[in-house]
């Protein structure tokens, strides 16, 4: 939302309230002083199965796990979508990416790519920039790499990272031996800088990726302590464990579980870092965590990829595998410690309950795809959200209504070994509450939940605008 | 090790450290008043992944949950096999139970057998008795039922249990129906009593199982209270989730997951309590407590066996599924809080590790199995376990070494759809630090791997003995 954030930006800064005036958000309670800060770690092609708290018998993740005691578990929670620039696009917007065109034939943005999320969308950024937030985004974007796609036109002040996947910008051929056993000057990848409205520089080429986890999380820990006086929302974007794997030299070697799990690892203690890093400041009972990951595993890359653990497939499938992520919540003293979640959530989820716990209201000209959470995850109440849509490109894959799930089309992971999709009349219906794992279709025993969820789809594909895509757009 | 034992029980009331004169326990350090009591919670057919903590979805552990955070979660810890019987035999003698001879064609003991665990055998509580200890075991058996062999014979003081699995003594038809929509009078299964050396007597037949959880819960407690101030041993074997399922009324239709997931959350609640009454009679800080299970979840039944997670296949099988068990280890203030340790470990090792803190010497004249893991679980040393071996009947099915895995012979899970043994020479080869779900077979990758485990695979073989078969006796 280039031009209106503007706007707001001088109206609201010292006079955050302002914005109480022309919405009927929840403001009068709300103290400036009060309003929490947020920060946002996004992992990258992270599985279900890839934590020790989420079960991973040799991924050491001490710091996870801890989090997982002080926080809530989500243990169903899902991505917008089972790759990279869609999921990126609907946690940002609040929004099912077909809306704002980040889907495609090309199934996320390259190198070559014209498009990027458009200006019209709101972001989280832009919306608590309405109400003084100090807004920084570090790690993969994947949003769009032209000037105007960029962090700082989406309401960032500030960003350091790469503008799309690591695998990206090969220039050391296109084998697979490249990715599976990299050296970092094979991908050409920019890492970019900007701060405030300028645009963006290249401050290295190729990205060094042996210390990226590491900078990151230094660039995260900088931004906490520049703006720790101030609210503030910080989205911290991992590269890893998005192939080619790299990790820093403490971390070479270090787990049981080979490279994949040393990247793991890294990551883990950057989150301890950063968890750190808001005790020392004082600022742990005033910031909202959100851990998570853009997708599923990549599971063709076999050890160098995850695991879904017990969820079916993987990476850009919707099967369960593609999609839900192991998600904790963190925030001692108003979010309770050490409970696990069944609460039906997701990425779409955290705009509408930033802007709930900011006293900020979400934007009213568009349909917003999120719930307001922060009922459920502050006092345990039943999830506002009950549905689910499965989108792949544009073409709805699934839907989950309650515990039960149907598949109108099925399509194996993203890679080369993928199968045709196969559509189904009746659609698969599972029960992910017994069967978790999608083994065993219960359409025959359960035709009234086919009848409402048949009425559910007919009520979404009628509202339902797919924008046209930004990924396959020509120069 | 029925004579020897009433020997030492007169020898010792009293006077437990007469044992140190006859060996070379490293008694010399220990107070009789700083014995801890030892508490064993052992499933029937829970999987590795049944557990919030072990990363299930949808099944509610808070309990279980908080005892790993207050405990220690062993993610490579095994039980002794893969069904019931030798499964058992093995955590009570620190033995492989080939060398008992609790293997057979029959896979376990039926009704209708004549065999047991022989006499000549030192189980966990004989040897603690000599020391002193209170023992008590509740919940089921399977280790013989006929006098000779009940628990009041191998070194329990008292027992309140069934003597085998809970599907047995059939009279309500054969069909699978009968198992997967139960009646409890279509198992004519007795529940025993005894006390002291007295015969057991049925006090009830055919058990009602829908209370079954809740009455082994009753009496650990009463075990607990009435020795609350002596050194104890309570071994709790549950009954539970062993098909047919029930629970008591409180569960019924409780859980997201379905009777299945009703069933995990009364033992969930029952663990709760024992860890309650614990504290409440101020022995949490003198107990050690062990959760695990006998074998790997019984896939054949669907929405009614569990998940072994990420591992591969279930009860039956010598892949990981089959044998690895959700694993906790709970003692305040000793045993680390909130650790997950990958640590090599097994049931097995339960009884050197026992026989360690309480000062008594293990049995010496015949091979143990098991290692003393007292020092990898208090003071987070590296285990002494380095090998497993994966039997199934008397055959060496696979070995594991470090962090590989050789199978020399494979066969999918117990059941009727199980297909016929396959062997590999060279064996087949799998990494579980990185590949925990037995993937990707490397041994062409590292035949010195290989060659190093055929050694110690030879030295296995020439002094393994392997005793006939009580399961396979006739009268």
């Amino acid at each position: 939302m280039r031009f209106l954030s503007g706007l707001f930006a001088v109206a609201l800064t010292g006079a955050a309230f302002a914005s109480a005036l022309w919405s009927g958000a929840p403001l009068e309670a709300a103290e400036p002083d009060r309003r929490p800060n947020f920060v946002v770690i996004f992992c990258d092609d992270l599985g279900y199965g890839d934590l020790g708290c989420f079960g991973h018998p040799t991924i050491a993740t001490p710091e996870l796990d801890r989090m997982a005691s002080e926080g809530t578990k989500l243990t169903q929670f899902y991505a917008a979508a089972s790759v990279c620039s869609p999921s990126r696009a609907g946690l940002l917007t609040g929004r099912l990416p077909q809306r704002s065109g980040m889907w495609g034939n090309r199934r996320v943005l390259f190198p070559d790519s014209v498009g990027g999320l458009p200006a019209e969308e709101w972001t989280i950024a832009e919306k608590l920039k309405e109400v003084g937030y100090a807004t920084g985004c570090v790690g993969k974007w994947h949003l769009g790499h032209l000037p105007e796609y960029l962090p700082a036109e989406h309401g960032f002040d500030s960003y350091f990272g790469i503008p799309y996947s690591n695998d990206m910008d090969r220039v050391g051929g296109s084998g697979k031996h490249v990715v599976r056993e990299p050296y970092f000057e094979a991908f050409n990848v920019p890492l970019l800088e900007s701060r405030g409205s300028a645009v963006a520089t290249v401050v290295e080429q190729p990205t060094d990726q042996r210390s990226i986890t590491r900078r990151y999380t230094e660039k995260g820990i900088e931004f906490i302590r520049e703006h720790r006086d101030e609210p503030f929302f910080l989205y911290l974007a991992h590269s890893m464990p998005h192939v080619p794997l790299f990790r820093s030299k403490p971390f070479e070697g270090r787990s049981r579980a080979g490279i994949y799990g040393d990247v793991i690892e890294e990551i883990d203690w950057s989150v301890g870092q950063i968890l750190g890093e808001l005790r020392d400041q004082g600022l742990d009972q005033k910031t909202m965590v959100v851990f998570t990951s853009d997708n599923g595993p990549w599971l063709i890359y076999d050890e160098q990829g995850g695991s879904a653990g017990l969820l079916r497939d993987g990476k850009g499938s919707t099967w369960e595998g593609g999609m839900r992520e192991p998600t904790l919540v963190w925030w001692p003293g108003t979010i309770p410690s050490g409970v696990a979640s069944p609460a039906l959530s997701s990425t779409l989820d955290l705009l509408p309950t930033f802007c709930s716990l900011a006293s900020v209201a979400p934007p009213s000209d568009r349909p917003i795809d999120g719930y307001d959470l922060s009922e459920t995850l502050i006092a345990g109440k039943p999830s506002p959200r009950e549905t689910f849509f499965y989108y792949r490109g544009d073409q709805l894959m699934a839907v989950r209504h309650g515990d039960y799930k149907a598949h109108l089309i099925t399509r194996d992971a993203y890679g080369p070994g993928s199968r045709r999709p196969e559509r189904h009349d009746p659609p698969l219906l599972y029960h992910l509450g017994v069967d978790p794992g999608e083994k065993r279709d219960v359409a025959k025993e359960h035709p009234e939940v086919l009848a409402e969820i048949a009425e559910i789809l007919a009520e979404h594909r009628a509202a339902m605008v797919i924008a046209e895509s930004q990924f396959d757009r020509k120069k």
